[in-house]
């Protein structure tokens, strides 16, 4: 492929809505284009990548005994409502009625069609287990679609399904699934991604892990410990705290005016946000009824875990006058009955507390909350904090860092095999619903985070196994006969020699030539000039600025060949054997 | 792949809702599986198949210089508002709203989304000309999907689309995607595949052919010359027609009670059906205005010939009482100035004729079209027939056949460009709407279509090119340890050979093993089973029935690698080389 054919315009002007440094390469460098709303096209060199990805995915699942399928992306709705999803899914399922008024679905996951299509097959335990998996296209409508193919709208996925007779089946699946998750980010040249306990949110089932590239602008949080390894996503992370004493004090109904936060009222009376107790407060989705979460004062309330508590669906709440609570004067004690409340674990153990008094302009001093109320219940509701109590070691070592999920394994039990009625007959002809796991990996997303993951200020620097073109060859001045000859031999000769190259061939000046090339990333660089040609030589770079050579004409092919081995080499040096 | 494993189940029963014969096989194989109203999976057999065609198409798209691109499914309203298709196509393009309520549809087809992509990249005549292509879902809500896989609502499409500076580069590059098409759907086995010219319909443009698999239950007719070879679609097919005079009478109105056909009417009055002027009536979906079609009582509109004359959208006609026309006896001489009328070739020459009197119960005889009538055009609205004049040459050696259409390719000149804005400047600063085609062919109808092509009563018989796997073999008694032995490591070494291969080592009794491997339909099938091994010896034959040898163990696996490159060989020899 030369450039001058190659269809995606590069520029240099960084795009104003851009938050991420990927997102604004892969516009610069001509990879996408933007569609709509979290919506986009992916010009040839973009799709060069993915295909890769997607090949590495394949190669990797099929390995694993998967067995590729494919799913319509539309779906008739009534499969939706045998799993109660079409219900239970809020408006990032898209539903629309067909030319006949039915009603159908975009897919957004595939559970219940993996179920639909082995239900009738898998009615046998010598059927068991099994992996079923496809590469397809995917509409989520998020609300807030983000960093370019980071979080979108419309994206390629590969989701795997498997079915197991026993959760002991599932969980040594599980774990083949686990290592081959592994094995695809480093051959995509990220070993950096590491695993983080989950919550399963609406996929249901129990155990979950999440692939996290870790960069400072990921959108989700990581909860480390440096001391024993430990990781969890934050909305899964357990919350642990010590508390130590603050003294006893008496009850006391003390005037607050104008303080509405929690640091107000401790600045107002002096007092350490340690040794307060704050409230937070949310509403039930279904009948409005208020939910109060109490943490300690400097804790944040983790929504996740409150969700999971409270059993529904809940949203921040909007107290007006008349309603059972006092905006900005909450608090546990003499708290209306009418509301549901919770004590988090960042309170247990703590005493002489200031919290709301329940009553417009007041707060209590002196709370100690195993004293003045009965029946005080700790529930773990609150996030984790830099420099907190590991939950696996107990030691004080939690670091929290940033990351981007670049897939996701589920064990999702028998949500979806009862619910649809799957069942397979046993060695005794008794029946059974199998169990299931499910393994997504997003394709445009993991290429967009690899991107992020390596870049500099010019562009990206993509792994020489999913880069677009292994290699670019400068040719610095077209009209200078020998130097065109040299590259021209150059091109073909390792075009024969079956490595990926763009040519760049145009005649622009150098500036332009190399700021085009940092754009498009390819691993390794041939520069042809008359001045190189000089010494006979032709210059080889790495992208990555690791390698740079003067390597004489005649040897420069076989250079290259050796290279590109090379950067296949180091990449496989970290792909973990399959245990 | 064990069949043991193979996930998908065979069956005996012909489903009875299947009209064609590659329905039945491909459900009873385990091929596919119904979804909803033309919506279907893959099971992993057929998805071996669809990867295996996606990339015969991906190796001709890229060897005439096409770059991979990807466009979403889901788009934004306005792009298509921009082409003005939002509003002029009908119910087959799905539109809904998201969360937000902007309006959005499904991806049928992507000429906005191509020009979209590319109105940036190409405003200099330096660029072009240049072809991006896609294979991606695609989302038509057709209102009578049927045939399993052939007309469907959702489906992969590979859709193409060029772009040029002027007609004849348009030309020239149509032309070598002519021949990319023949190269495809020869290296997918089916070279019989023949082109035919077409109606372009929705799509715009002139110049189109459609490719057509011929086959009796194809839903498409096709105009064929016996003589000149000229072929058509039925659609775009010219209708010629000589007529000799029936003799001069003078108009009289008789009565023909309870006539309301034309056949009726002819028999009543003992007069041949040739000397008869039927009308067929149509309403403008706009105003409901009649159209009124008189051909020759036994030719048959063509509808789309008559659609493109009158320039919109009709539909069959309801007449009710009071309406200027009367149903039955709708006749040329007095009809209502409210109706718009149109005569077709087939009525040039004709004389003596029976036509309705636009007056219940009664028809005129003698009629003489352009005696009684002022200023007569003929125009062409009629089906050609079998027998009939060809347009090409002339000679009356038209046969219709049916066939498939499994292709297209359209010249779209600048009707999406200029409706888009998307301009060029050339050599001397001026701007220009780049001209543009576009190439379509989809993959599971195209897999369909090669089984309905390919099969007998017992399955599909695949060629070898998009075979799920190149060998089966048939372990006849695994409980035989030799048996299995010779099994196992043919398997094995055939493995290593990269050859595709299919085992079955279930166990299960010969009658279901050969009729299963019949359906799965790989082209090589192995016997090993005790009889056979007491020679020393396997059998081997080709599902086709061709070939059947028993060959000793020992060559067994040289004499399939051979078979299998000259399975391949076969039909690569019908593969033309581009001109």
């Amino acid at each position: 492929m030369k450039v001058a054919n190659l269809v995606g315009q590069r520029f240099k002007e960084r795009p104003a809505d851009c938050v991420i440094d990927s997102h604004a390469l892969m516009l610069r460098g001509g990879f996408m284009k933007y569609v709509g709303n979290g919506i986009y096209s992916e010009f040839p060199a973009l799709r060069r990548v993915t295909a890769k990805i997607e090949n590495i995915i394949r190669r990797e699942m099929d390995a694993i005994d998967g067995q590729e399928v494919l799913f319509p992306v539309v779906m008739p709705a009534s499969l939706w409502e045998e799993s109660g999803r079409y219900e239970s899914v809020g408006n990032e399922l898209v539903r629309f009625k067909d030319r006949n008024g039915s009603n159908h679905v975009l897919g957004m996951t595939h559970e219940e069609a993996a179920v639909q299509l082995v239900r009738e097959y898998a009615q046998s335990y010598t059927k068991y287990p099994f992996m079923i998996y496809q590469i397809q296209r995917k509409f989520r409508d998020e609300a807030r679609p983000r960093a370019g193919m980071i979080r979108v709208r419309e994206f390629t996925m590969k989701d795997a399904y498997s079915f197991h007779t026993s959760q002991e089946d599932l969980d040594k699946y599980y774990d083949i699934c686990f290592q081959a998750y592994n094995r695809i980010f480093q051959k995509a040249g990220v070993p950096e991604v590491v695993t983080v306990k989950s919550d399963s949110g609406m996929m249901g089932g129990s155990v979950s892990h999440e692939y996290m590239l870790l960069t400072p602008v990921g959108e989700d949080s990581i909860v480390i410990c440096d001391e024993c390894g430990y990781r969890s996503n934050m909305e899964a992370a357990e919350n642990r705290v010590t508390n130590t004493s603050n003294g006893t004090k008496e009850l006391e109904c003390v005037e607050t005016p104008d303080c509405k936060t929690i640091e107000d009222v401790c600045t107002f009376l002096k007092s350490d946000v340690e040794f307060s107790c704050k409230a937070v407060v949310y509403q039930k989705n279904a009948d409005d009824k208020f939910v109060v979460a109490f943490v300690r004062g400097d804790y944040e309330v983790n929504e996740t875990k409150l969700r999971n508590l409270v059993g529904e669906e809940i949203h921040t709440a909007e107290i007006t006058d008349g309603d059972c609570l006092v905006a900005g004067y909450i608090g546990p004690y003499g708290i209306s009955s009418e509301a549901e409340f919770y004590i988090d674990v960042s309170l247990k153990g703590t005493s002489n507390l200031v919290a709301g008094a329940n009553k417009e302009g007041y707060h209590y001093t002196g709370l100690d909350l195993e004293r003045d109320l009965t029946d005080v219940t700790y529930v773990d509701i609150s996030k984790v904090k830099e420099g907190g109590i590991c939950p696996c070691c107990g030691k004080s070592a939690i670091t929290i860092k940033r990351g981007i999920e670049v897939g996701n394994i589920f064990q999702l039990g028998t949500k979806y095999t009862k619910s649809m009625d799957m069942q397979y007959t046993d060695e005794n002809g008794k029946s059974h619903y199998p169990v299931m796991g499910c393994y997504g990996i997003g394709v445009g997303r993991l290429a967009a985070s690899i991107c992020e993951a390596c870049h500099d200020e010019y562009g990206p620097v993509w792994p020489i196994s999913i880069a677009p073109w292994e290699v670019q060859i400068c040719c610095l001045r077209s009209d200078d006969e020998e130097t065109k000859k040299t590259a021209d031999n150059l091109y073909k000769g390792l075009l024969s020699d079956g490595i990926e190259v763009i040519y760049d061939d145009r005649g622009v000046r150098p500036g332009e030539m190399f700021s085009d090339a940092d754009l498009i990333g390819a691993p390794i660089r041939v520069i042809a000039s008359p001045r190189n040609l000089k010494e006979s030589s032709v210059e080889i770079t790495t992208r990555d600025k690791s390698i740079k050579a003067m390597v004489p004409v005649d040897e420069a092919e076989e250079y290259i060949k050796n290279l590109r081995n090379q950067l296949f080499a180091d990449i496989e040096e970290h792909v973990e054997p399959y245990k």
